[in-house]
């Protein structure tokens, strides 16, 4: 698979946006003019800095209001191509893009704009050039590429072909099978964008809300699967609008739209059909089967608090490890890891992080193999220092620059644990009631409102899981955004919110950490009375919610009067989907803004999006020293 | 015209909100269900709370999902609705919104809904309270104020009646005139928003982009003329949804509000048949006739380099105050002041901010009734000192703390310049060419985002202007919106440029200047080329602009190269529309970002927004020392 990005699609200057695009791994990139135009360097330098990047142009573009100009515009408008001729034989580029027309002036009629397509083909073939025409899904008369095809068929010459754009055939619905009777030759280069599905005018959508393949909500797959099945093996070339991009990293960017790339090329490759295709092979999406512990990088002071919260909710000290400060805290399914080790990544962490859960061990069938997957999607690797006999197990970084360790049963926790770790428990530590948390049952990830896409693309290119639509929460200081990224078997469930400013509950954490994190784990309880009832008996402090809120709950519910009591005592969120129902129970935060929640699903799928505002209103009056001002 | 702003429209938690909205100088204020669910104190304490702040409650709501009910759901649906009736008694209010139905299961039928809504008046009765039916655009079956007011007709009951909401009928084109023919004592309460025109889903258009009055795009004036026609005289309440205002300042965005109704009540007092609503009689909105002088803050180092600039530019000193460091230069109808007085606001300004253009006076009609209006319209008002004899001129403050001078022919610059000043001249100041400046064609303000609407409310409502859409400027770092505030006859025009992140040059600037401010001036010149021939003359050193621009502007505008190759040789911009032609010349920039621009207009109307992006690039580039990495 040829990849290929548009100049337009990152920030920075011409020379930044070369570097990080070749420095991504593309192959090639599109000159968008107005990138060359505000660039001070010939044509001519542009073309070897390209090169000396290892870059292929890919394309020129745009070239705007071509076909079907009247008689009275029509010779300009051929001469205005000509002069575009005269900078791509200096650049060095052989394919100009022109989009359908959206002039006023502009004539409809297919034979028209054939007509005007073959002189252009012949105009271009004088120069050893080629026009590919695109149907912009708001031209004026061409806005299908079907019909744009029934054009360049038309047109009849060798020189002029078509540009097939994800984005414009995928936003008005078109169908997908007309691509399968487009011959690939035809086909001069294949520009690829996602988007988030909003209903909106198409122009003001594809200005402003593309983003890379995978990231949004349009079947880009299918579409690409389809031209794949063409036998088409050109470029596939990323064309992104989108006002986040234009201010965000030029680096982190490409470096998102390669992954991207390189995913979908995967996803296409294991159609049948799409055998033409050359792609990286690599291992299959990973199915994550639990989460096999979460590691707290903490010091001797902040492990002790954190020691005693946990016992409060039911958790034991159950090993610890042989060569390093790290201890084992279980209960049912949940193992949480709190090192203190004065070396190490863990360390390293705690002195940029404070205490945090820096790390996570997701458990896959095979371990070696997703290890091998997320390296090809561009992960960084993390190796880890570890004694001689000790198990060494493959990490990637994640999150904030957190760690994923991944484990299988060949490496699974059982075995690791014999090798690494001795059997242990607190001196004195006081019998707690026991507090029937299960296994986790979500993981939530703050994150700057800009890394959102990176982290929904990473884990859902990694391991087979999907993402729910975005969900706005409302914090008193401005709207998070919120998206999950689940499996089916509810295995794995990760929460990213996205905070815009650090004014409200998330940015706060993201400020006062340094950086994205996790901010709370949810443990499942398969009885949350009981669970809340134990936690009371060992001292647990749970968030206080407001009295008012469960009013609206047994009037919005129906609940009966006995349970919206027994809700408020215990301060105990409820809601309901047409699967189940929903309870939760949190704890205080804890250092900077971290916390524990407690879950019970009967049946209910979602998350308790609609409680999140009164939770976050609780978090933000029990982080409020008394008598200080509200923020 | 009683004052009102739903809990919702802006930052905080419930108690600073309540203190925003009592400051701002509302009357009432909506309680929205969500911000007193989510705070710890009763509802009784609410109502207090509220009264404290002198504010009446005028609204609860909102209450969901009510009329057309199937059987199965009604009873429930009424027991809901005598909790909300609980609480609203414990609060102290006697109004609640009914918003149209959206569930799935919800049945049509006027009727229906009217026997719904006169059982639900009889038991509103029972406790002396009233309810508003309000038809949300993207209800189910009732989407439209019209069949929303059939219904209330048919409940036929005292303590049921009509809400209106601007935006629910102006986003669906509703013939505002269906508004006259509604008794006004049948509308409980109106509500008023506004929006900028996007065309999307009416769902995520409400959620994400309302603003106030005046900041948008609809006909508010005239949907609220219409109300105010029926006699009514209720409460006009703000209800916005916006993230910007969600994540923005509680005080900033409720003093928008504020200044927002007022405006618009002061148009609608202005249609004869509006009579019955009783608003602030204030003096119309001023017609400014020019800019009378533009200030500079200064000390004595940068004032030379800034008097070297000017004289390049062709100014002469021409004047100096009598009493303070204040020299004026002047050429045509432009008079820049350059103020280095160690005392005073200007020095002040000086001390934050450097070298800035902290001061224009725009010359009205009367300037008392401009500062009058100002001053009634919320406008801080700024009295300078001056020395015995000396004239005062009105000031109010404006972008960025800076300040707007208002300036009439009875305290114009030329008796001001005859009392204060003295005529001068710079001592050996060298003969340079003239170079055609005649009057200030455009100050381009460039401030925080999130401040634009708030500026071009300001500006459009104390002055009659009007405000053009919204642009977007690309910066390598980012987009900027640009907006434009002018009059008709084009005597006052202001860009506002809203910077979204400070690595873009609009975001640069701000941050180094520690706000907002004028980032540039442009000068007008009837004749371009002969200006860019003195100034070339004068060692003025203009912005050198990508060569590349020029083959480009040659091809897409079918300029002879004559002309193309002395637009290059003098680095002048070019732009047409249908009125006519444009001409661009930049200086380098001065001190942190700012810089000067010199503009022929032949019947052209825009300010080269396809240039920007060209212009920004050669900035960028000036500004960057040689052999720096590009950022």
């Amino acid at each position: 698979m040829k990849t290929s990005i548009a100049t337009v699609s990152i920030s920075g200057e011409l020379p930044e946006k070369l570097e990080a695009i070749a420095k991504a791994g593309f192959d090639g990139v599109e000159i968008f003019e107005n990138d060359f135009l505000a660039f001070d360097g010939s044509p001519a330098d542009v073309g070897k800095m390209v090169r000396d990047h290892g870059l292929e142009i890919t394309l020129f573009q745009p070239f705007r209001d071509f076909e079907g100009m009247p008689p009275s515009h029509r010779s300009r408008t051929f001469d205005r191509a000509e002069r575009k001729f005269d900078v791509m034989q200096e650049l060095g580029t052989d394919l100009v893009l022109v989009c359908s027309n959206v002039s006023p002036v502009s004539l409809g009629g297919i034979d028209r704009a054939a007509a005007d397509f073959h002189e252009l083909g012949e105009r271009a073939a004088r120069r050893g050039l080629k026009v590919g025409y695109e149907a912009l899904a708001w031209g004026r008369h061409i806005n299908d590429h079907r019909d744009a095809w029934e054009i360049v068929r038309r047109a009849d010459h060798p020189n002029i072909g078509l540009i097939l754009d994800s984005f414009h055939t995928l936003s008005r619905k078109i169908d997908i099978n007309s691509i399968r009777s487009i011959p690939k030759d035809k086909i001069f280069i294949v520009q690829l964008a996602d988007a988030p599905l909003i209903d909106m005018d198409l122009l003001y959508w594809s200005r402003h809300f593309r983003n890379m393949p995978g990231e949004g909500d349009l079947p880009v797959t299918a579409f690409t699967t389809a031209i794949a099945e063409t036998g088409y093996d050109g470029y596939f070339s990323l064309e992104i609008f989108n006002d986040q991009f234009r201010g965000g990293s030029s680096r982190a960017i490409a470096d998102d739209g390669y992954r991207s790339l390189i995913y979908l090329g995967d996803q296409v490759r294991r159609s049948p059909n799409a055998s033409g295709l050359t792609v990286l092979d690599m291992p299959d999406r990973a199915t994550v089967k639990g989460v096999g512990f979460v590691e707290f990088s903490s010091d001797e002071k902040d492990a002790a608090d954190l020691a005693a919260i946990l016992r409060t909710l039911g958790f034991r000290k159950t090993a610890k490890h042989k060569s390093k400060k790290v201890s084992l805290y279980s209960q049912g399914d949940i193992r949480l890891l709190v090192n203190t080790d004065e070396k190490g990544f863990a360390n390293a962490s705690f002195a940029v992080h404070g205490t945090s859960a820096y790390a996570m061990a997701l458990v896959v069938d095979d371990a070696g193999q997703a290890f091998e997957r997320a390296v090809a999607l561009g992960a960084e690797p993390f190796r880890q220092q570890v004694a001689a006999g000790e198990v060494e197990i493959p990490a990637i970084r994640g999150v904030g620059g957190g760690l994923v360790y991944l484990i299988d049963d060949n490496s699974n926790l059982g075995r690791f644990s014999e090798i690494d770790f001795l059997p242990a428990s607190e001196e004195g530590e006081p019998e707690m009631a026991p507090a029937h948390l299960e296994h986790v049952d979500h993981i939530a990830q703050t994150v700057a409102y800009e890394e959102m896409l990176t982290w929904l693309l990473f884990y859902t290119s990694i391991f087979e899981t999907q993402k729910t639509p975005m969900v706005d929460i409302i914090d008193p200081a401005g709207v998070v955004r919120s998206q999950v990224v689940e499996n089916a078997s509810g295995t794995l469930r990760i929460t990213l919110n996205g905070a815009e400013n650090r004014r409200t509950l998330a940015g706060h954490f993201i400020a006062e950490k340094f950086g994205s994190g996790v901010q709370h784990l949810a443990f499942h309880t398969d009885d949350i009375f009981a669970t809340a009832a134990a936690l009371r008996k060992n001292g647990f402090k749970p968030l206080a919610i407001s009295p008012n809120y469960y009013g609206d709950v047994e009037a919005r519910f129906g609940l009966d009067a006995e349970l919206s009591e027994r809700l408020k005592e215990e301060n105990i969120l409820y809601d309901r989907d047409e699967h189940g129902e929903y309870f939760q129970l949190y704890s205080m935060t804890y250092s900077e803004g971290f916390f524990f929640e407690i879950v019970e699903r009967r049946g209910y799928r979602g998350y308790g999006a609609p409680n999140a505002i009164f939770r976050i209103a609780a978090l933000k009056r029990a982080l409020r020293p008394e008598g200080m001002p509200r923020v």
